[in-house]
């Protein structure tokens, strides 16, 4: 759940919103939102291993996130999963979207904690949760300072998920349990 | 996809938009819905009816619509599913919303007609698409001058399709397909 | 996964197996299964409980197991999870079997144990899982000693998980998954 | 929904059925078979066309066809879906199936027509029904004559919706409405 600085730069036109008029609406809408599990799949279609970045946050510390963010006025929520896959993962990652448009589950954010296990200070988002498979070189880019394969076993363990912040690691499990694995 | 004058009036409280604040957003940003199918639920789970309402659009032109509505602001999208339906269908429908978040389909309506299926000339809206079994009395609300059941073979009538506005005869088409009939 | 003496019963008829013919079919074919979670739903539309049934397996252990059983020849796949249900959970359970035949995940067991995590020495068993809401009176019946509801968060703790056999409380995780919860 | 030679041939080892064993099965327990619409996808994801097999039906008839086939005993699904898809379209066809074991409906093909809308005089077959994008080179294979590549606008010609047998047309307009096309 992050813009970079490149949202309000791809949307400093007249159509898209300021800096301060997004942070009202925040306050006012539900934002539509993305989330992606990045995976490789395997000779037979197992998954094989789930990408998670490590980022820093806002007051420094360092968490693990999913590829995640808003879909823009006007734009596809297709091209919005695409787009945000290869801002995070790089132009060559390959993202190989779902065909169809139905997600695996939706993720409501709320500004409060406990409303649901997903939780975003800044906005109300409400999130269509895709697992992506990506066929191609994947390198962290902006604010990512690491991306990591984990194999389905290492990615359940209690220490990796405790690093996932905003019960992002709710939302795995999730997807592991969709993915049967 | 309406938005009823009772709308304004739930939200006037100063968490919410004004209607010149709505409409700004809803020229910078996709709006969050949810479509609703209502069917009646036989023994053994078929379904034997589809819910359509009769609406007299803004130009005075007669149309049959699917329930259909905004998620509020810190509002869930379960209770915004049960919102709508009681709003459209009265309070003693009985809605039974799928325990489930997952959407059988996401539509995704665009201002600009031929982008998608679906069109809304006010907003770019995406919306969470769900089949809704209703095991209570119905009886059409606020600016809905009829609610028609139509058994699954009456609903996929070309002369019924073609009174649905918006593309939601898709959608229809689409909650069909995924209900097997 | 088991089958009580009244299946053999009701397939007395010619159409359907004996004893020795089901026991050599389930050692050459894929056997299709119907794995239901029962649910309690709440005021709008949250999963509040989730029932298991204890039973007494052929060794005389005791586990806890979901709704289980054979689709029969000529047997829908919606009758099959009814029959089941009833069976088990009595005549007054009154399923609520969703109307939409996608199921939630497949459950593919195995007579060797670690090909999948779901195990029966029996057969290879591939099983359709669906939650159901239940809203009559359930009393266990045949062979179940008993029906427990567990609240979600009871139902996640790990001595109940472990006592559910065959792997099914992967299956059950799964559910929880799939319902957000 | 056919078997090749090729199977009866796998078959052969004593795990595995005899054409007779499995003559007498099909008259006595449902068969879990897999549904595959092949598909290409497009940059983005969307999907730009749909594969049909042409076949010579038993008594000499032309029909256009999914991929379809029987699940072997201790075959897992996703590796059923492989071995028909390369069966079908040839050992260069890349098929990359999904990684979810959800499909997106389940088929109910009955011996006797009219109970759902798939029938298969041989049997009551249950299939699973998956959209899986190919990537490779496709050369039909075995008794299939020829492989087309429909656009999502051909495909849905009531023409060529006509030329599929026992039902598939339904599962094929299922698939498009699953894909949103």
């Amino acid at each position: 759940m992050t813009d970079s600085f490149s949202d309000y730069v791809t949307e400093s036109g007249s159509q898209w919103l300021s800096r301060e008029e997004l942070d009202s609406a925040r306050e006012r809408l539900p934002i539509l939102y993305v989330d992606a599990v990045p995976v490789r799949v395997g000779e037979g279609g197992t998954v094989t291993a789930f990408g998670l970045l490590l980022r820093v946050t806002g007051h420094g510390d360092i968490s693990r996130a999913l590829v995640s963010g808003r879909v823009l006025y006007h734009e596809r929520v297709r091209t919005a999963l695409i787009r945000h896959l290869e801002k995070d993962l790089g132009p060559l990652a390959l993202p190989r979207v779902p065909p169809a448009p139905q997600p695996f589950t939706i993720a409501e954010y709320f500004p409060t904690p406990g409303v649901t296990p997903f939780h975003d200070p800044r906005q109300h988002a409400v999130s269509l949760a895709y697992v992506v498979p990506v066929e191609g070189d994947c390198s962290p880019q902006q604010d990512a300072l690491e991306l990591t394969w984990f194999s389905p076993e290492e990615v359940r363990e209690p220490t990796v998920m405790a690093e996932l912040a905003n019960g992002q690691s709710v939302l795995l499990q999730q997807a592991l349990a969709h993915l049967g694995v």
